[in-house]
């Protein structure tokens, strides 16, 4: 049997297993959490011991940034198991009314959420990220397909292993969980739009495009974060620099951190030279144009700089002569994840909110608040740069579909066709 | 120049001009959809000898049934100005506020909808279809790519021409509309991911399937209509020989028509005469399995029928044993989009309704409901087995996406971070 044909006959019976865990109550799937958290804490030696052995095989190999991701310590532990506990508070995403209509008396329509299927999630070389799937996963009632950085794969099967066997005797079973671990099974999983109904990947901006270019499957993520601040010539000074600093400085390697400042040539030579003196403890590279050049000394733009998304001590600035040619920038040049306009003139935020197409838009706060978190949605699954089904930061709203059930007694299209048939009574009820 | 690169640039000008349509008002957008009515009125002659030259094109070559389709006649001139009305009637879905959260004093997010951007509309000779896929995005304020079946040819080129004469002038103007006619543009479509952000396919099966397995664009329709009625054990039999008629017989070519009546033996020597006594008058060919056969005559099944669309006088019946092995026949043939349970025992219902895993799940009714007019939502874009973004009949609310809107005054992540750091309120204000 080719590891494919196999592959095809898990993934059927992780279809038909996830009927278990989709027809569970919100008190088994939160006890499911709890046996999850308990088992992690008292198998935390050999999981520690498994992390080990990839600790030891990555030395050397990867960078310490990404050694430190890969360790599995007692504060990433107490971090997931603390991660879970959240999840249980958080109300049922399953089976909530969505909308409620009564189509003619005592003929009812209900569109309430159901869980999407199965979620294939393909992350980087982090253990605690796997927990974090696995509980965002099993609260929402989706069946879901781990592929973990290959760097961690004796944490990952050490993970499992705890998870699996802390699940086999509950209610929700553990059939509903799937570990893959070759690079090909990442490449057939892309193929199997019969069973995978959703892929998060989570990675390098040249993974996730990979993974957005060769898959049918609708794919919820980002590849590129490339995020502006734009000062209006309405701004206030001080708001602005503070603002801008935040955007750039508070995480540079954060998806939603600022790569490019656009400021409004009325108000470059009042905003330019505080801005540049309030990153100067920051040894930030600046990369500006022939008029910021005439403010300020930074090294000159290249039209490429402003396509770029440096994740780091490094940014781009622009002189526009009005707010349509910001947006008109940002259009051109943009993601689409997150941008912000700082204005005290109301007019035009409400012209930047309109025409940046963008899914998080902002006026005079941080970039680096576009975050599940910050928005309050409970649990973040990712930041969506797509249009479809979720956009921006996504909660587990994101992992749910739903369902229009429609209950009568008896009728037919036919009474209600025709010149003289019955007429619908459309009345929301909720 | 190559075809390609002129698609392009054609592309890159309705993602431009775009902003025009999705800033505009609900009275302006209102007002062109008036523009497009009247300006059909006025053209219709032009339009009939227009779309004379195609059915006479086309005599002899399509069957009866598709040049019927393609006809634009008084009356579906009527029919589509009638449906344009309607469109102005329904309220704006353009900048609704889905959500609204105080974050913290005077730091308000919003979530409101947003059109999609550029949306593909790819559909049968039918050119009445194409006035209503105008008005779906106009009034929904996305740009639209429109290809029609070459049959309606003149028609689609005379309709496209009249429309976009009448909205020059307007506010909204018309770079907005793009039409497409080679089937090498539509191949190519299909890989433009960075200019089209949805595609609604119709037509065939198999063209619906081929354009699902060679995008990776959303697609939002659906390929099979595998509708199965289950007459459960507590049916009653009256009300199921009802519905079960309706659900086949109402339109058999229909997508919601059912294909498959599974009967549980408890029931069956009570059901199945009665069934077959109604169905009579239609002279339908029904497949049964050997103890349907031990019961009623009928054509001894194959395997294949219970996979098959019949969208014809023709339908398959089988006895289960049980509700679960009902759910499970469904499970392994359905194809997502509307199955029904008859049944008087509210308990059976819940566990149809938990584990039947389609778009539309019904009780006691026929399965032809599954309609967007019929379950009120306005207008219907399409129905959509997939289970991302929107399922089953889909209104305008499929067209839209939506934007994070955040405005602060000033706010900095780093206020909000560490041990000493200002709290969130996340206090929902809807």
């Amino acid at each position: 049997m080719s590891v494919l044909d196999n592959l095809d006959i898990q993934l059927g019976y992780l279809k038909e297993s996830r009927s278990i865990l989709a027809s569970s109550s919100l008190e088994e799937r939160n006890d499911a959490l709890r046996l999850i958290a308990d088992a992690l804490e008292k198998n935390k030696q050999f999981l520690f011991d498994e992390n080990n052995k990839d600790l030891e095989e990555a030395e050397g190999k990867i960078s310490a940034q990404i050694l430190h991701r890969l360790a599995f310590t007692q504060d990433k532990l107490d971090s997931v198991v603390s991660g879970l506990m959240d999840l249980i508070k958080l109300p049922d995403p399953v089976a909530k009314t969505l909308e409620k209509r009564q189509l003619d008396d005592g003929f009812i329509l209900e569109r309430r959420s159901f869980p999407i299927g199965t979620i294939a999630m393909i992350f980087e070389a982090r253990p605690d990220a796997l927990v974090q799937m696995v509980g965002l996963a099993l609260k929402s009632g989706n069946a879901i397909v781990l592929k973990g950085g290959s760097e961690a794969k004796n944490s990952n099967r050490a993970l499992v292993r705890v998870i699996k066997e802390a699940l086999k005797d509950s209610a929700v079973q553990n059939g509903w969980i799937l570990q893959i671990e070759s690079h090909g099974d990442v490449e057939a999983i892309l193929k199997k739009d019969d069973y995978i109904d959703l892929i998060i990947p989570r990675g390098s901006n040249a993974f996730v495009r990979h993974v957005m270019d060769n898959t049918t499957i609708p794919v919820l993520g980002h590849a590129d974060g490339l995020c502006s601040v734009y000062v209006d010539e309405d701004a206030d000074i001080d708001l602005a620099v503070k603002v801008c600093v935040d955007s750039k400085m508070q995480y540079p390697a954060a998806c939603n951190a600022a790569e490019t400042i656009l400021v409004n040539s009325r108000i470059a030579d009042a905003f330019l030279p505080g801005f540049k003196k309030a990153l100067e403890p920051y040894s930030v590279v600046i990369h500006g144009d022939e008029r910021t050049k005439g403010i300020i000394s930074c090294i000159k733009v290249e039209e490429k700089d402003y396509y770029t998304e440096f994740l780091a001590l490094e940014l781009a600035i622009k002189v526009v002569d009005s707010l349509d040619e910001a947006i008109e920038h940002i259009r051109i040049h943009g993601s689409g994840h997150t941008d912000c306009i700082i204005t005290e003139n109301p007019d035009a935020r409400d012209k930047f909110f309109k025409l940046v197409d963008s899914a998080d838009v902002f006026c005079n706060c941080s970039t680096r608040f576009a975050d599940g978190f910050r928005f309050g949605l409970g649990a973040e699954v990712g930041i969506s740069t797509g249009k479809i089904h979720a956009r921006g930061p996504v909660g587990l709203a994101g992992l749910m579909s739903y369902k229009w059930l429609l209950t009568g007694h008896g009728e037919t299209v036919a009474e209600y066709s025709g010149k003289n048939g019955k007429k619908f009574k459309h009345k929301d009820i909720l």
